[in-house]
């Protein structure tokens, strides 16, 4: 059998939290999740929900339809509330994008790094993932170019722009150019827009502008901040909509109920959501400057996301090790390069900046000290 | 592609929403979830922690233990905490065992009648399911015969006890001849076991009683009435540890947190839970009393579960033509036998007895009056 990796993350953080009691002060920087929860009027929803209704199998018509508003409003594309499949966060909307699109052996393009599921989560299906390497010369992300020369063409492509490890977004006429290259391929696309209402340039284009056909993941779990809610979707053109519909009332079934009333009060929650928004940024400008002097110069533009991703070449060939290391010695917990890459990824780590500011700054502080004691 | 069904008994709850929303008085006995809510101490516990808890990726530790203590007490089965791995729901555990266990092409046995998404979640995956018949006169229950007698071997098998559409019971005896004829021919079982708790005769018992290498799907949606709360487990021996989490970490992280601590709490919630299956036990007595008058004597004994599946043959050869008229003349929800028999699933429909009891009640007036009116 073709087996699958573990997170590498995952080994770290069970380390940060075996230091943690034990008494050190630990940051946690490895994962992607806010630290922040639900905005307040979404936990108020909830309480009187709580109260007030059984929460049975469902699926809100009332949040299909605010949702396709939010694109209406957010990309001026229409799409009809049917369109949305919500689901137990975006991992089980990427799931069923792939395995209601695409049969065993098919061949899915993605960028290399990348987020670790998108290959293995190709590969459990026993799909083939054909990774693109991406180097710091794109941005780490995906182009029509590098789309356009994959012989044979392959079947499917996912997208993920703000993308993760890099928070690199792909820009518009980039994502059009694309879009041109699947039609006239014939490849089937995937955009992963998880990280959409998170930038720090001007705002990431839904591949939905440019590729009607696309099937879009997404979910409530980092711009909106309720990671633990498990509330995501998949929005899934007209022409796939009763495939998609048959595979999830059979593989899945209905999205956590009480999630669904609190999102649909998230959505209306900008003012505060955009203060966490303001907070990464702050943190963002904060690495941005401190990085360089501790000799982290090679990083990738952060447009989006929460993340940055630096080359650490100069120091290691084992980017797990150096986690650990860095997690002993400073408390900072971080990600492997290994987890987005597995084979440029054991010279890069990656930040999530997704914490408070007081603990970038004291971060940095301790990052700052153990860099400039490297040799 | 390899198309899998839709749930009928969806077109027939669509069906009865119209109605309703046209202001007929609908009973919903077409699907099997609970009228009631979850416990409420767990609603208590889940306001405090919305107050408490930022609510992020989380995988409860107390949960898995206290489960791990609840298989001690319930089945005198001895299983560590870290064999627990928490889903959203029953519908991901299954498709974790089955992607995590088998290859496309494998051959998976299971009882025909049993629950469509069996079936369809081995056809997603392009494994093969190998249906085996089960009449009235095994109670439409696998036996340990009919096993050994599938030709070649199947690599694994679904068992289901109390299982749907029936709610069949497979006795201890008969639990333990499939562990054995599984171990001889190299059969790797998947128990199904989301209706433990509800039980009318003897309760039931669980695979791993038998088999400590089967691989055990269960939740909180059904004795737990916490259906929307989207909580429920697979429980993994040692030796598929370390591959089914590789798996759950890249196909769906974690389950949702406020449910985590909420079922935790329901655990202990056996008094009100208990209330709940007191109800049923009545409904299933008022139905195992009206149903003989009405002409519908050929029906499963339903030991567990909270369903009741009736042949109508001698009425139609279209099931779900039968709950649609059923429905539009009496306002009785029914689910049709296809959904979970695509051979012999035209001559059945399945009653669900997971109302209240007046609700009960008064469809056996209305259901008494429609058939005694059939030719």
């Amino acid at each position: 059998m073709q087996d699958i990796e573990p997170f590498h993350a995952i080994a770290i953080s069970r380390l940060a939290h075996q230091l943690k009691a034990e008494g050190r002060s630990i940051i946690h920087m490895e994962f992607g999740q806010p630290s922040t929860g639900a905005p307040a009027k979404a936990i108020e929803t909830a309480h009187h929900v709580l109260d007030t209704d059984g929460l049975g199998y469902w699926e809100s018509p009332d949040l299909r339809a605010r949702l396709a508003r939010h694109y209406q409003e957010t990309y001026d594309v229409t799409v009809a509330p049917e369109q949305f499949i919500l689901t137990c966060g975006a991992s089980p909307a990427l799931l069923l994008a792939l395995i209601s699109s695409f049969e065993p052996g098919a061949r899915i393009a993605m960028a290399r790094p990348g987020y670790v599921a998108y290959r293995n989560t190709v590969k459990a299906l026993r799909q083939i993932p054909v990774e693109i390497p991406c180097d710091a010369s794109v941005r780490f992300q995906l182009t029509a170019a590098a789309l356009a020369a994959v012989e044979p063409a392959p079947d499917g492509v996912i997208i993920a722009s703000p993308a993760n490890p890099t928070g690199t977004i792909i820009e518009a006429a980039e994502l059009e150019a694309i879009a041109v290259v699947c039609r006239e391929r014939g490849i089937r696309i995937i955009s992963d827009e998880i990280y959409h209402g998170l930038s720090y340039v001007e705002p990431a284009h839904s591949m939905l502008e440019y590729a009607e056909d696309a099937l879009v993941v997404s979910s409530f779990s980092k711009y909106f901040s309720m990671v633990g809610w498990r509330l995501g979707w998949l929005l899934v053109p007209q022409a796939h909509l009763e495939k998609a519909r048959a595979y999830v009332g059979n593989l899945f079934l209905t999205a956590p109920s009480l999630s669904q009333h609190a999102g649909l009060v998230a959505l209306d929650c900008h003012k505060e959501l955009q203060g966490h928004v303001a907070v990464y940024a702050k943190n963002r400008q904060l690495l941005l400057e401190a990085l360089p002097a501790m000799g982290l110069t090679s990083i990738a533009p952060p447009d989006g996301a929460f993340y940055i991703y630096a080359d650490i070449g100069h120091l290691t060939d084992n980017s797990l090790d150096f986690c650990q290391m860095l997690l002993r010695d400073t408390g900072v917990a971080t990600a492997p390069g290994l987890d987005f890459d597995p084979v440029e990824g054991c010279h890069f780590i990656r930040f999530s900046f997704a914490v408070s500011t007081p603990e970038i700054k004291e971060a940095i502080r301790r990052l700052t000290n153990w860099f400039a004691a490297r040799p």
